[in-house]
């Protein structure tokens, strides 16, 4: 098992306390989620989470979000096969706010590039 | 001139388009902000800005947030020292999240932790 993987294991363990910790009040259900690649550390995209889609991130190794605009449950990639793999989840110091930190595959941005901050291919 | 500093300079031009593009009515005003450190790429925080914010952070080269809980502009660094030196400002694809590039003095974290996503001091 790789480090990061074992790493992910263990915040795995403590997963449901984790969750609890998280103030999911202050957004009405919902914090915003940072999403860095764990190699390059480039931020690729900001999506916003659940309850649910942060368990669901644990609980299966890929990002989960919720899609405000969808009104849904929204796994990353599952159309496009663009997963996430999930490496860290970790919460900022007031807990409203969440960083994933993941194995982009392929690329996080509908548009084709890298990240959703990349300039939009002209 | 750095390359850095120039790079924001040239950003700076067209500071008053960009803020335009900005999608500020989504979040009533408000557009959530990463901060990412330019040089280590670490993810700082995340905080909120409004146009105002973000016109003077342009305007200054220094990060200006809004601070949700004070309800007031915020100079990020004004009691503590800790200064964001701004080097690039992005936004998203859809432009309702923006990244500023920052470099930062002193720490991020007002625990005295580099970033507020590092586990507190215990």
């Amino acid at each position: 098992m790789k480090m990061e993987e074992k790493k992910f294991e263990e915040t795995k363990k403590d997963s449901t306390s984790f969750i609890n910790r998280v103030d999911f009040a202050k957004g009405s259900g919902l914090v915003p989620v940072v999403v860095q690649d764990q190699k390059t550390k480039d931020v690729l995209m900001v999506a916003y989470a659940n309850k649910e889609a942060v368990a669901l991130s644990f609980e299966t190794g890929v990002a989960h979000y919720w899609s405000r605009s969808r009104a849904s449950l929204w796994k990353k990639g599952e159309t496009s096969g663009h997963v996430q793999k999930i490496r860290e989840i970790k919460m900022d110091c007031d807990a409203d706010t969440i960083l994933y930190l993941v194995d982009q595959v392929g690329v996080a941005c509908h548009r084709g590039t890298w990240s959703c901050f990349d300039e939009s291919p002209t």
